[in-house]
């Protein structure tokens, strides 16, 4: 069974504005094994919204669509899924006694617009709203083919979820298994990656595998849906283990760890600690390293070195050696890894510096010493100033990952 | 003129994803009188979204799509795009001559299914991506009718929608006077802000006002449209000068400035230069000052004392007062203030220690030693360790920038 999710309201196309009921019904939906294929957001215009409707449902079997419940004109889910679907709607009593009595509790009568609210779609199932005044809508309009109108407000919408629609879709969807395998590799490009891993993972429909990618990080997800879990293992155990046997060490973590929090577990396990001397990312790489709870345990601190004076000064680079070279050279991040490890006692010290902009922007060394001597890295990074600096960043833990490894 | 925007991938039909392109390219079309009237986003798959696209084109006069021009099979919008217009691809020299001038920059050739992003819809411009392989489409189909292609990572996105699409439009919807203010606050929740400034705002449907919020962070936008540009110059003061007024120096920029830029400027101007310590951030507020190009004129450098030995080592602060006040403590961040200052000689110094996690979490001291003497701040903020490590920037900055007007 795949899913397709339509938010009404103008109000929801505005530059502020996120459509966060969705990220809710996928949540949700996804836990059952069903699949979301779209999402739609449809201003208060009956005819665009009776006309995305038939488009939804032509393609999915079920549609979920949220807000435009309420009394006013602008109020258009209910009439444009009854056109849709070629339904009549009806007044139903029971509804308005339900929205007098609500009002009743606030101490006054319903408005005349309210009196919408209690339409109903020919055939729909009324779904109770102990939250608000407009209730919910299921409907089957054809074998296999589903929809719900849902309030819109979030404190109405997820009541009405647990309650209604996840019981009626369980009883919809076969019984299965899922399990699933989240790998994430770190300083390989997503389409490098992807040109890599597709001969395997593209001959299985299930497991579905997903690749997400941010910049220097791509995340490879894994799901396998069955009647049964030994089958389930195995299903995943055909994909998953040859594309981990390809990528071997450049995985960082199996289990939802990011690369912070893999490197932090490595410093542990040795009982060893790390610092960092910063040029380019000025205080990036420490700032990421403690994005981890607990990290005191290993980063004991850090240099931001963004001026020759301060190398010279905090680090003890010397002025000879920026002279000749300049800062963004080999012996310049030799000098400050050298400078951090020794200034704090720590057993690592990763230095970055390099050119976030200009000619040549991108230009990367990174510096690492270690308790048996000091080794260096140039890195040619590509993009913004932002991205350069985080690339960086990425690149010199996941070294030192490798390192510890 | 109206426009829908459709982003594809997957990968945004996830519980945890949301499409910021679309909210990006809402702004800028709202800016220029072009209403959004629908949203959606699609998986990977080319006869769904062949369909919405037919949809789309049938109920709106502009149609922006996002993502799906990469490499891979996945990267399905040149083909749903043709098909739904009933057009054919031709493999574009120039094109393909472009990727492999790109990719000959990482020293390695396009692979073979690069060629893919070379094809190119019969009777469509071509849209240069300097940041990317995709290069944009943009179509005119028929009479008042336009479909833009745009690749989905942001960074490849903007710069196309400011350089190619947006003079596009300008050329196309009828010349109205549109003039805009934006005015950012850092310090002030977003609640707050709307309870001062609706009972003015709210008095007015032109020009349209938008408050868009991040955490620490709120940005208010007024949007005038008219005929005449007195008119709109006096539609915009109507509205946003008695809350310029009412903010005084709670708005830190009124041309798009960032708070670190701002800060930076009046660094400059006064010809002064800043250090920081961090404990709780580890290095996030120098990283923050320096994603401003040019911040090496202003920003010499600092220290990451995560630990009391480093507070000591580093910054010269008394173990006698470390051991009898705690690191998290008003003497700390004064001595880690001024130890910042007197080690690199700048201006002003920052510090920031304080808890972001635990029974404590959000308590934070922030040193500012001067020319003529250290202060210090007590701070409780609210949230996650994310959260509070990055509220502590934003604050310590603000504070900074009123010392300095």
């Amino acid at each position: 069974m795949n899913a397709e999710i339509i938010a009404v309201g103008s109000e929801l196309l505005t530059p502020g504005k996120v459509d966060t009921n969705s990220l809710y019904l996928t949540q949700h939906l996804n836990d059952l094994g069903i699949e979301v294929v779209a999402k739609s957001i449809i201003g208060d215009d009956r005819s665009s919204l009776t006309e995305q409707i038939r488009t939804s449902l032509s393609r999915s079997d079920l549609v979920i669509l949220t807000g435009g419940l309420g009394p006013t004109e602008d109020d258009v889910t209910r009439d444009a899924c009854a056109a849709a679907l070629g339904l009549t709607q009806h007044f139903d009593d029971a509804i308005w006694d339900a929205i007098i009595d609500r009002f009743s509790k606030f101490g006054r009568p319903p408005r005349d617009n309210n009196r919408r609210q209690a339409n109903v779609i020919a055939g729909a199932e009324v779904l109770p709203n102990p939250n608000g005044t407009a209730p919910g809508l299921w409907l089957a309009p054809a074998p296999g083919k589903f929809v719900a109108l849902l309030p819109g407000p979030p404190r109405e919408l997820k009541p009405m979820v647990q309650d209604q629609i996840l019981p009626r879709l369980r009883s919809l969807v076969p019984p299965s298994v899922i399990r699933t395998r989240w790998y994430r590799v770190a300083g390989v490009g997503e389409s490098d990656l992807d040109a890599l891993i597709a001969p395997i993972y593209t001959q299985y429909t299930n497991p579905v595998t997903t690749i997400l990618a941010a910049p220097g990080d791509v995340h490879i997800h894994f799901r396998a849906r069955t009647d049964a879990e030994p089958e389930a293992e195995a299903l995943l155990a055909a994909v998953a283990d040859p594309i981990v046997a390809l990528l071997g060490d450049r995985i960082y973590s199996d289990d939802g760890a990011t690369l912070e929090e893999s490197v932090g577990r490595l410093l542990l396990k040795h009982g060893a600690t790390l610092a960092t001397a910063e040029s380019l990312t000025a205080g990036l790489l420490g700032a990421r390293v403690t994005e981890t709870s607990g990290s005191s345990a290993y980063y004991v601190g850090g240099f931001q070195t963004y001026t020759n004076a301060m190398k010279t000064q905090l680090l003890g680079v010397d002025p000879a050696v920026l002279a000749e070279h300049t800062a963004v050279s080999e012996p310049v991040a030799i000098a400050m890894a050298q400078g951090a490890r020794e200034r704090t006692r720590a057993t690592y010290a990763l230095s970055l510096t390099g050119y976030a902009e200009g000619d040549q922007a991108g230009l990367v060394y990174c510096g690492l010493a270690t308790p048996t001597g000091v080794q260096v890295r140039k890195l040619k990074l590509f993009g913004d100033r932002h991205r350069v600096r985080s690339l960086a960043v990425i690149q010199s833990l996941d070294w030192l990952r490798k390192t510890l490894l």
